[in-house]
């Protein structure tokens, strides 16, 4: 199968099937749309979190415990921060600092985040393309009982125990794709949306305007991986977001969200009994291993959705 | 001896011997007016060397060894920045930058440098006042058979080699003193130059204009402490710029640079032959000890100028 592979992508989850991914196609093949929802400053500094874990893994800087962050990491500058009072719940290592620090003098110096991203993820030595879904502000809020937050504010300060009411992407409106993004996904010959948290990972860049259309009209045959495996997220809170905003926290239900573009659900084993409702949409199933606990579940992933996307 | 001892300070000779003054007076009755035209913006960071030199070391932070940067600090950001071809031979380490970012956060805020500087001051638990010579933008620059070069390239990137034309003080002609400076001057009890280097650490603070007329104006003494001892800078290029720039690397001239507002003169016993040229200025000497080899070599210095400043 020769062409470009377009993969969606939200975090840690996406990461870890990509880097499956990139042992079974030539790395240079791939084109990442990264989720740029998440995004936050903090300390006067631009962080996009999503980016960089796709990064930080695809060039084997990545923490492998933790999914996120640079390994070995030390966190020396933001202790010292909190000498000042600044906020810490955020845990920015020194080695990653160096990335926030590069992208946000350059982000000020005028550069789109794109670019900005092209020149990072090249530093680091990902052979893949990463861009990210728009150079605009688009950023998920969750309002909750207690009130309207930052998406990094509900989940990694208050740890997303917030009872969700709403998910708003806001600047969605006014957003325009990335460079790339929509040539991308139309000359694609196959795209993937990765094993991420349908709500807060994939939404964000399906809420661009033009990208949710490019993905339902490409001719490239579409994939998603279950991010859900027995009604539970593989990493992160999608199940309780997802039950918290009155959805069924199960692969059908994910399946269900991208009805009207994917061609292929691939989803565990042990969901085989939700099958027959994905089969009835008339998308296609694979059954497969896709709790990616070593690199070589990851490659087996990533041949299995590879496989079922072949023509 | 009661009142406000104001100090004119650069970076490490200068911290030096505060860190002796703060030994022999209470800190409170200490008012430091610290020169920011060595200051620099670099990854995006404002950044104030001897201001902060002054701070790390008042607050017992202070690298030891090399007098500048936090003890024990490590290199991790600085390292992964090289990897995007950042700068780095200004050498920034990881609990430093909290400083830089704190106090760059706080300017974009749009707080003057006196207020950012009274809060990082307060945070790292300096007891004296810290105030930076202005708020406004007064840049020391080089002019050198290279061409004009900002401060820091001339000093830490260049190492000080090339052969300096003339000091430039950029923006001097539109800097106000900041807040407190003419009012401390003023109302001091005693006004101490501390043994900087005239040239760059000293002359920066002198050219915003009402400063240098206001330690004339003073009512109070005013000493200065050598920096230079048998014709080498105690530490620093001061005899080699003095030189470039066609004076004579001793203490009897630095003392001709500051005939115009001081009355005590504080030089090294080595240099006792100067002694009776600097007494023909009408300023009286004290020849002590003046290299701070150590802690009561600093406190014994200290002593020393408060004394001969007693009425």
């Amino acid at each position: 199968m020769a062409g470009e592979i377009v993969a969606l992508a939200g975090g840690i989850g996406a990461a870890r099937f990509l880097e499956g991914l990139v042992a079974v196609a030539p790395p240079e093949r791939l084109v990442v749309i990264g989720n740029t929802g998440d995004d936050l400053e903090l300390h006067g500094l631009y962080i996009c979190p999503d980016l960089d874990t796709v990064a930080y893994t695809l060039s084997g800087n990545v923490d492998p415990e933790q999914g996120w962050g640079m390994a070995g990491d030390t966190f020396s500058c933001l202790e010292a921060l909190a000498r000042f009072g600044a906020e810490t719940w955020f845990r920015l290592g020194d080695r990653d600092l160096a990335t926030h620090l590069f992208r946000t003098e350059l982000l000020r110096s005028g550069l789109p985040l794109s670019e900005v991203t092209r020149r990072i993820a090249e530093a680091l030595g990902v052979r893949a393309r990463l861009l990210p879904a728009t150079d605009q502000r688009c950023r998920t809020r969750i309002q909750t009982d207690a009130g309207v937050l930052d998406f990094q504010v509900y989940f990694v300060q208050r740890k997303a125990e917030d009872r969700i009411l709403d998910i708003i992407f806001d600047g969605a409106g006014q957003a325009r794709p990335a460079p790339g993004v929509l040539e991308a996904i139309h000359g694609a010959s196959v795209v993937i949306v990765c094993p991420s948290n349908p709500l807060i990972s994939i939404g964000p860049i399906l809420a661009v305007p033009g990208i949710r259309q490019a993905v339902c009209e490409t001719g490239a045959r579409v994939a998603a991986v279950s991010p859900i495996v027995v009604g539970r997220a593989l990493n992160g809170p999608a199940d309780r977001m997802m039950r918290s905003v009155g959805l069924r926290p199960s692969a059908a239900q994910v399946a269900e969200l991208y009805r009207d573009f994917i061609d292929v659900f691939v989803l565990d084993r042990l969901d085989e009994a939700e099958a027959g409702e994905i089969e009835a949409m008339e998308v296609k199933t694979v059954l497969t291993d896709t709790i990616m606990k070593d690199q070589q579940a990851k490659v087996s992933l990533a041949q299995a959705t590879l496989r079922a996307l072949e023509p």
